[in-house]
């Protein structure tokens, strides 16, 4: 493909994704297809010689769009949202063409040195204190990982290292596997499951703690548990607190676990995944009071805040335990400027990285913050909105405060009432949702997800639930009479 | 921004990209800029208010252009090639529009099938045998992992919890930690340095084992080893085998290294990152004997084969050790067709992944597999061409054989004069190479990196290196006088 056919087919593919987004309303949330639907519809090995770019376009009409579950559909309320953007599009544009390696800062300077100074502007967004930013020229700084995920393992393996180098030092008689079989690291029941696997990953124990009625964990029962721990011979290492969980949007304590983390020289990792990005509308930086005690903290502006996936933003007080814990560092990546910049290459799980600070930069400057903060606002009031339509209707109840752009609600009585709605709302796919459930109860999530989502979408959503609701119940009614 | 404005601005973008790649030949390679440049250029936050976009394009050649390391430059030759490629650009923009999160099926079924179908046509390709392949109807399959460090810490976490179920069960007083204490994997000393680092992350011994003349590691090397460590009582379970190494493009002996795995019941993992994209060419597969008795494999795609950074294809005999070893399956990812079509998420370290099969699909079809064969072709016919150059000149030596697009090479005699000739080079930034060193000896590699190298770039890389090599040597003798 040369120069000229790509524009044409760049600019094709551009209107096309266009008149896409702008009309996803009009399309089926959720696909009809059944597994196994794509392999007979394009040829079971690649083609000798090449096809031609309109072919494929026309095929991805054909071919994609019947099994797309639409995550910038308007009435999208399935798991968080995750980020779509004109301005990320067009940078990724950018990044593909220069498609630099940023595993060093010779590698691609402007790749690195973007990144450094985009997390200072998102650390000042979010009014983070200064020994995560790097502009204050201490030894934090921020850094892009792909997933949230990843960003609470690399905590686990900071705290792990700086658990270690301590402990040899106090107990020059144990083995490393010794050491690390005592390690235990917290939680709470209501954390991400990344943050269970993680443990798995890192081969490390983990314990699940409870949360009070509110989903929060509270600081007294994180000291609890260290002081139990403590008592048995195990080695506190690590916490991760949670603010916004992914199944009620509850927030941990922060201001009491910080503490108890520093107090005990916990490693404290803060996961905002989904809530972080609100923190740059001052009335919510209440919820995260309490963050100069963490030695960690991230958010995915790839979730809330118009970044395109993967944009996962970590900050760490001290990035030196990762990178000198697992730094490997042979001749063809050595340059004559280390020390002088950050190597992200240290600071992740990959070596390789792509350009990915063209997208925050591209974000930041064509949303600008107001209008970042007034997209952030009006998910929330529109999440309010539907809260009132539902304690509107004495058929249902709220499970948990609605805080961000997630509302928790159920059919009040047994479980099997909200499973079988769900079922009949996902079912039409006009509208799309998945469950959740705590202390046994069973409830449906509306998370606000797509920029495109307004009010009126919202009543066409609520007109499913209740539609369905009326009919499950007199289905019920008929059956027992 | 409205999509009135983002055409208009994506336009502008294709156009620029177009203009920057086929005009690359003008740039110097390697930037001039010292750590610390970008900050001063740009203000130190975020806008309040939205910028232009026509500012923020501008901005592009003031701020970023100065700052970058032209990958895609036909004269850089350092590392190994990253892919970049039009089809590949236009395949993002599409899935920039869509961005559906592709955790589960059901999240949507498009971004799991055509990832499976893709793999299946590229395993194909590459003559895979049918046990790697999901259409064969067996329990193998392939997958996109980020990288290949990725890769081989998957598969090294697969190959500790077949360890472990194994000995959990043969040894029920040992507990988990103790296990792990004894588990030893093996790979080459020339190996790449996320091997190492896998061990780091996992927390696992690895073992390095020496390399004969050749730079390959030999099957009878391995079964020294494994020998050994049985007899010490250790726990031989994960080997991973290079086919194309980053200092020299070695290629490990497969075909006997499989057998001694499959002996011993240690996982084999083959990394073929940057070489594997050859075996599209029926002439190279010799290099991939032995390749039946590997638990998994992985090639990069992002290297050599056109499809933009991220795209790592990995297979893997038998997933399940992975599914179910982290399987961490909250209420809200599971949904009614789990089992009847992979759930990639237990097939990575992240949850979260984008719809990376899309460029896949649009490469193998905008190239066609002979012109993909015609592209790899030409690379290493280039190579060979520098490797004559460098041979005809009797002040050089060529120190690893020429096989794939890497040319090693050197000044005979002592390091300092290579070291001396590369500082040289790289300072004047009309080529880039980065050197690596092999039982001590330093050299200089030349990887043909960019789709746009032509014969004509190598003689300007190779009159630099000349000139250089002249300037310097000319030093030398006057300074001895």
């Amino acid at each position: 493909m040369d120069a000229p056919q790509f524009k044409e087919f760049a600019k094709e593919m551009v209107d096309y994704v266009a008149n896409y987004l702008e009309n996803i309303r009009d399309r089926r949330v959720l696909p009809t297809v059944e597994p196994g639907y794509l392999r007979p519809l394009i040829p079971d090995s690649a083609p000798q010689k090449a096809d031609k770019w309109e072919d494929v376009l026309a095929d991805v009409e054909k071919v994609i769009m019947p099994g797309v579950t639409h995550w910038h559909s308007p009435r999208f309320h399935a798991y968080f949202p995750t980020a779509n953007s004109y301005p990320a599009i067009v940078a990724d544009i950018l990044s593909g063409a220069i498609a630099c390696i940023g595993f060093s800062w010779i590698a691609s300077p402007a790749c690195t040195e973007l990144e450094v100074v985009m997390l200072d502007w998102l650390g000042k967004m979010l009014d983070l204190p200064k020994e995560f930013l790097a502009c204050s020229g201490g030894t934090g700084g921020g850094v892009i990982q792909g997933t949230a995920s990843e960003a609470t393992l690399v905590a686990l393996l900071g705290a792990k290292a700086r658990a270690l180098a301590k402990f040899r030092k106090e107990f020059p008689d144990l083995s490393d596997f010794e050491i690390v079989s005592k390690l235990v690291g917290y939680t709470s029941a209501q954390s991400h499951s990344s943050v269970e696997r993680a443990g798995l990953l890192g081969g490390i124990k983990l314990r699940s703690l409870p949360v009070d009625e509110d989903y929060k964990l509270r600081g007294e029962t994180l000291e609890n548990a260290i002081k139990e721990d403590l008592e048995a011979g195990l080695i506190p290492f690590y916490a991760v607190a949670t603010l916004g969980t992914t199944s009620s949007c509850a927030f941990d304590r922060l201001d009491e676990i910080g503490p108890v983390c520093n107090e005990h020289k916990v490693w404290l990792h803060v996961d905002a995944a989904y809530a972080g990005s609100a923190f740059i509308c001052p009335e919510f930086r209440y919820l995260l009071k309490g963050i100069e005690r963490a030695d960690s903290f991230n958010f995915n502006p790839h979730k809330w805040m118009l970044v395109n996936f993967d944009c996962s933003t970590m900050w760490l007080k001290d990035p030196a335990w990762l990178v000198d814990a697992f730094n490997v560092d042979p001749l063809y990546l050595k340059h004559d400027q280390q020390g002088a910049a950050p190597d992200y290459r240290h600071w992740q799980i990959p070596l390789g990285r792509r350009f990915r600070a063209l997208k925050i930069w591209f974000v930041l400057r064509l949303y600008g913050i107001e209008n970042l903060q007034a997209f952030i606002r009006k998910h929330i009031s529109i999440a309010h909105y539907f809260e009132e339509l539902v304690r509107g209707d004495d058929r249902f109840e709220i499970t948990a405060e609605v805080i961000m752009g997630l509302v928790c609600f159920r059919l009040k009585g047994e479980n099997v009432l909200s499973e079988q709605l769900l079922k009949r709302i996902n079912a039409r796919g006009v509208v799309h949702m998945v469950p959740s459930k705590i202390n046994d109860i069973y409830f449906l999530r509306l998370a606000v997800c797509s920029r495109f989502t307004e009010q009126g979408d919202i009543d066409i959503t609520w007109k499913e639930v209740r539609e369905n609701a009326d009919l499950l119940l007199a289905e019920k009614k008929n059956h027992i009479n």
